[in-house]
This record gives C-alpha cells, structure tokens and sequence, in this order.
C-alpha cells in the first residue's frame, strides 16, 4: 500500500503554521516535545500490551498514541509518535530498546570500513510504517492542529550509531570523527541524504512542519559543532525548506543560534531552557519564529508556578513569531493536571 | 593528631598562583581536572587493591594518588584527590560507591522536614582525613607544583542529596525546589556554611588555591541559576577571598560568566568547551583569569591534532590571566600518552 498523498481535512486551526510563516496570530500556538509519552496513563496501557517497536512501528499504534495528547489538551500540533533511531535502523543499525533502559545498538560503528560500508536505503520503503502513521494521524486530527514530522539530526544520529547507546559525553563518537575524519563525513552524508529523503516523504505522507534534533549538538565545542554539526543542518533545512517549514533545535547550542537564523532556511529555531528569551531574540534579531523554552522541570513545580512561569515566558519571547513549547522533552513524572496547566495558560494568554 | 599548620617547603614554581594573582608569567601554568585517575594505570592498580572509601579516607593513599600524575607529568598544580561527596556526607548523606555505576545515596532529602533537619557539623573533626591528605601533599610536592583543594558548589550538592544519584536532569532536585523553596533554602545555606569552614580548613592544611565545582549548574534556566546556585558560589568564593585563590567552575552555565567576574571575588573562573576563548574573554572583560577549556574527547585524537589543538587554544586565550587545563575532567579511556602532548604542549609554549 503506498501511503496517502491526496486530500486531507481542512484545517480549522492555522495558528501553528502561521507563526512559523511569520504571520500575526492573536495568541501562540502550543504544543510540546515528547507530548506523547510515559506521563499519561492511557500511553502506559498501551506500554504494557505491545513492545516499543510494536508501537513505533504499527501505524494505527502511533497514529492512536499520537491522538492521546491532542485528545486531552487540544493542543496546536502533534508530533507524530516515533524514535529517531528509525533511521539508523533503516542503515543498517541493530537496535533494542529495553524500557526504561535506553536504546542500544548491537553493531555499532568503531572502524572507517564499517562507516563507508553504509549507504543510503529506499527509505520510503524501509520506513513506509511512519508514513502510513502520519496519513492516518493527519485525518484523524481532521484540521483541529498541524502535524508535526520529525529526525534526528545526522551529529546526533552518528553519536548512537558509533557509540552504540546513550552516553554522558559521547567520547568515543568524538573520537571517531577526530581519527577518521573522512570515514565520519561519509557517515554523515548518509544520514543527511536519508534524511532528506526521510523527511520529504513524511511531508507527501501528511506532515506540515518538520523538526529535526540534535539533541547532542550541545556536546561539541562551538568549532567542532561548525564542523559535525551545522553543514548537515543547514543541508537538511534547506532541502526542505521549499517542502515545509522546519524547525531546527540543537539543544545546548547557544553559541549557535546566530548561524542557525543567518545561514539556514530553518522557519523556526528551537530553545532549550538554558537560553534566556532576550538573548535567543537578540542572537537571532528579532527575525524568525522562536519555539521553547520552559524547563521541563518546572511542570514538577505547583500549578500556580506553572502557571506564573509559562505566562512570563510568553510575555519575554512575546507573542508574534512564538511556539511556546518546553526547552526540552516533558519527563515521565509530570501529573497530567500538570501538563495541562502549561497547555491552558498558554491558550488563555492574552496580552 | 592535629594537620600540620606550620611550615611548608619553599615554592620553587610559582606559575599557577601568579597567574592567579593576574602577574605576568613566560608560558600559562597547567593542570588537568580528575588529573589524578582512572586513565593512569598506577591509579588502577591501587583501585584494585582499595576500595573508592579507602582511596579518599586513607590520608597516605589520597596523597600517593594526588602525586602519581605530578610524578609522570611535572604539571604547575596538583589538585588533591577526593571527592565532592564527602560534605553531603558529612553533612548525614549515607553515600555508596559501585565501581563503574557512580555514586547512590542511601537517605535522599525527600521531605522539607529532612532538609530542615540537616545542620552544619564539626567540619574540621569530620574530614579531617581531607585536611591531612593535603598537608602529606604539600610537602611531597615540595614547592614544584601548587596545592589546589576543592569542594562541590552547593547546588551540586544538593542535586546529589536529593536525588540520590547521578541523573540526565536533576529533575527530583529540582522539583524538591520549586515544591519546598523554604527548606532548599536552608539545605542550601547549610551547605554553604560547611563548604566555607571546610575550605578555610584545607587552605590551613596546605591548599594554595582552592576550585569549587558547580556540575550541574548548567542544567538550570538563567533565573534559576541566580536563585539556586550564584548566591552561593558568591558567598563561598567571598569568603574564602581573604584566604585563598578561589577558582570558580560552573559548568555550562555560560550565561553567568560576567556575573561571576563582576559580583563575585573569585580569583579566576573555569571555562568549559563549549564556550569559545573570545567569548568567556569579551564576557569577563579581559579583566579576569580564565581556566580551560580542551574538550576531554580531543585528548582521544592523535596527538599531532592534540599539539595543535591545545596551541590553538593557548593563542586564543593569550598567555596571560589564564591557567590550560580541560573544560571538564579527562575521561578514563585516554592514553596517558597524549595526556602527556598536551602537558608537554602547554610548557613547550612560546608566542
């Protein structure tokens, strides 16, 4: 079955493309990272039924844990449930997920022969599960918030397929790209090629934002991250800017904020709560859409915090060219009540 | 038996506390954080024999430790080997050491009435095994490198005592924060309180300078870091200011740089890797000695790139009001080798 690419529902709610467009809006769109996850209960109930590739690979699975948030908080966009180690998987990665573990990849890439030994998949084939989750998502939300797709970033990517599982520094990664450095720019223009590809078809398939993160990207230095890092995320967006809109979040990279508004076509940049709103609007001149940036610990804070907080952080972003969103993904110990307060807050601002 | 506070051989090199003292010097002193450790293999052969406790509570050991890395290497300071856990300890934390897992604390701070029930104890009596490791030190050391103690920042600590291990986020402590502001305040302040009496203490024991490590203080938003963690990095490093070099490292918090230099009396701040020497240099307005900032993974280069990288820095930074070392401390896998290249760089070092 090749995935739906004609007619979706007209969408009843634009605030969320048009902030990324620029355009004014009388409040600012709201969604979350990580908006589907382990903080509510109807996604642990589907948890203990089926295995994380079940549910990331099973489109109506994703599409269905996709719907749990909006149906909760009517948010202003969804981002389609999925992992971003779907792409090294679709290179070759041997990837488990033990829960509550961490991925870990059994074949990771410690020689420059393995790394030129990758080349890129049919990737609408390999990946036509997330495809498929997106089509039916997009009808499913029926306009009433946009659909957010997204990837990892290749910096990010090659971290995991290099060192094999999460890690405090990623040292051995970097270690990698400093002894072989051509065999890593190899690797990396693998992943940015499958990316490209990746996130087109998910726009075909029903996406109308895209995000990419590097979650990593904060590990390197400001000259290494001009090196690993930014060359594939100026790559990525600006193959897709004539697409969809994209939005670039390099978390811990507040040095790059600058580049990232100056030499990319990115719509939006994505911040991470170490950033305070007057320096990402300074850094980035006041000219693109900002997304962030609440500490996603906050949402552990009473709900009248959560409420003092989210408002003031509308209040420095301020309100036109703003995605208020968390600085990072919501962890798994927030009270739902908790997530909504943010949610509310932001719907309900007026200035 | 009381430390020794009396006399302690000439210095023969005074490279590190001039640079301190902003004097001008030929070439940058040099030392490394976690220079004495788990890459050298005489560190491992006593780890084998003596468990982590012993190492630290064992005067002689900590001592002979502190030494092995001035004896490879000739660096300008040796900064004593310890642990930052050894004040929640004190401080009633029952703290546990699997090698290889990091540390776990067996009590966690969970409730307001924990923390208020946690009061400064006879610092001097309760590590007084620190204070004698130094003073065994700074004769062994025999006035060829300076003597540098240290101790954790309390918002570090705190994020220990609360969550009682290691973590991505800290989120626990920090919810423990927003939920008890009361209690944390006063947990904070005892820290505060106990690191300050536990730093003089050192300097009296033989501490020619002394480092407080803020490890997390990145994971914290701007206005949090001004909440939870510089008011107290301010009152440890003006209390000390009268008796030691105070030397200033919170890690990742590149936002708070010129506050450290304009309203703390620290001596020098810690520069990590990710931010560039012209920025900590324009943020400090060159008035200020600056420490740093390699990233540790480099030092997994081969050592051609390691000389030219650390060059590179050393140019960037200048010679003077600037202390070479890492941005963080070396990692265990690499190569005593070229932790050699980049000591060697360092003191090879002409304009």
């Amino acid at each position: 079955m090749k995935y739906q690419m004609s007619e979706f529902p007209g969408m009843k709610n634009h605030l969320l493309l048009q902030a990324l467009q620029g355009e004014e809006v009388r409040r600012p769109p709201v969604w979350m990272m990580r908006q589907a996850g382990r903080y509510l209960p109807e996604y642990m109930k589907l948890r203990e039924k089926y295995s994380f590739f079940e549910r990331v690979e099973t489109p109506a699975l994703a599409a269905e844990i996709t719907m749990q948030p909006v149906r909760r908080f009517a948010p202003d966009a969804a981002i389609i449930f999925s992992d971003i180690l779907v792409v090294p998987q679709a290179l070759g990665s041997e990837v488990t997920m033990e829960e509550g573990e961490g991925p870990r990849i059994l074949n990771p890439v410690r020689s420059a022969k393995h790394a030129n030994s990758i080349s890129m998949p049919d990737v609408e084939d390999r990946l036509h599960y997330v495809m498929e989750a997106l089509t039916i998502t997009r009808n499913a939300l029926n306009g009433d918030a946009a659909l957010i797709g997204f990837a990892g970033a290749p910096w990010t990517l090659l971290c995991y397929m290099v060192e094999g599982r999460g890690s405090k520094d990623f040292s051995m990664a970097k270690a990698f790209c400093y002894n072989h450095p051509d065999a890593a720019e190899h690797l990396l223009k693998v992943i940015s090629d499958t990316t490209i590809r990746y996130l087109k078809a998910q726009v075909a398939a029903g996406a109308q934002a895209v995000q990419v993160f590097d979650s990593w990207s904060g590990l390197l230095s400001p000259e290494d991250f001009r090196r690993f890092s930014f060359p594939w995320l100026k790559e990525i967006s600006d193959s897709l800017a004539a697409d969809a809109p994209v939005i670039l979040y390099a978390k811990g990279s507040w040095y790059a904020l600058e580049a990232l508004k100056q030499r990319t076509r990115a719509s939006a940049i994505g911040i991470d709560w170490t950033i305070s709103p007057e320096y990402a609007r300074q850094a980035t001149r006041y000219e693109i859409t900002l997304q962030g940036n609440l500490d996603p610990s906050v949402l552990m804070a009473p709900v009248p915090e959560i409420v003092k907080q989210t408002r003031r952080m509308i209040e420095r972003f301020g309100i036109q060219r703003y995605i208020a969103n968390l600085g990072h993904g919501i962890t798994p110990n927030v009270p739902p009540d908790h997530a909504k307060a943010f949610f509310d807050t932001v719907k309900d601002f007026t200035a």
